[in-house]
């Protein structure tokens, strides 16, 4: 038997650690064993705090969809050029995915099934269709270059700004802070590698 | 009991099968057990084929990165200025990702639990080491951007590249073939979204 720790969790500590579990071995592979196990508290303690797994995973693709969607509530994500609030997005997205990494990664590797990652990946698709409206209205004021099919330009793109919570550590020495990886996310994607000269 | 089939499996039809498995549960969730109900065949007559899975997981990852590898072999990755070595590496990068898509999907997603695995992810670093390299090569020319630190731009570059196992289903209607999304690639990748006008 492992010694249960007293239960000094917020809903928010708690959360922190279940969402490092679900990362680590799929929120399918993490029973409320897991949990407790990793929580260092009993299952009924973690009752005490969450109906069960189903709601950890609810709170935090939440967290993760809120900070996304509250993007594009900006100012600079509502007023201005297509092309242009297509860019703050862009930048802003990177910005609360390397915030909220643990976060959006678990809402990355959902797969649907149960209701709540379904709920979750129609949520997600919402947003990614908001941006994709962006992409087009941009290519209609001809800001975007015409000889990428839209439909993989937006892929692409998301691709790109996806890819960030497969490779971003933090902690290793030297990381880039959020900003920066922002930055080379928008030059490379709206600029491209190549110099002009 | 399932109702065995004749085996008619050649090596490589069942390491089709063992591949679609392999993607479908993660190599570590995957039992013979499983390979024999989708294969429809018994274990013994796997072990007629396969030593085990991990051979299977070898085969398969070999044949991905033996399409990497090739690349860096042919003409147009050998010879020229670092910056068209690099396009044209990235071009044929895509096409091999599409043409092999179940097999660099799953190199894509080993995870280093078995010395294969383990094998497999040094050979693919090793790739990625060689491209870098060309990045390396291709920004002292003063070919590439340089406001955009240069490991970042190799870890977006191939974000992007890999993004495409996640996103492109081959049946789907209307679906882009290889060359159509290596061109999307290479432009967006090297010469970005937005049009100069």
């Amino acid at each position: 038997m492992t010694t249960a720790r007293r239960d000094t969790y917020t809903p928010q500590t708690l959360l922190e650690v279940a969402v490092r579990v679900f990362n680590e071995r799929g929120y399918d592979g993490t029973s409320m064993e897991h949990l407790s196990k990793a929580a260092g508290i009993s299952k009924s303690s973690i009752y005490h705090h969450v109906a069960g797994k189903e709601e950890l995973l609810r709170r935090a693709v939440n967290r993760a969809l809120d900070g996304l969607f509250a993007v594009l509530s900006e100012e600079h994500a509502r007023v201005g050029r297509a092309v242009d609030r297509l860019e703050y997005v862009t930048r802003r997205t990177v910005e609360v995915l390397v915030d909220e990494l643990p976060y959006v990664t678990l809402l990355l590797r959902v797969r649907g099934n149960t209701d709540t990652e379904r709920w979750a990946m129609e949520r997600r698709r919402d947003f990614d269709h908001q941006v994709a409206a962006l992409l087009k209205e941009a290519a209609a004021d001809g800001d975007l270059r015409s000889d990428v099919e839209l439909r993989l330009a937006t892929r692409l793109l998301f691709g790109m700004i996806n890819s960030v919570v497969e490779w971003y550590r933090p902690d290793s020495r030297g990381a880039a802070d959020g900003a920066e990886i922002a930055d080379a996310v928008v030059r490379l994607a709206f600029a491209g590698l190549r110099t002009d000269g």
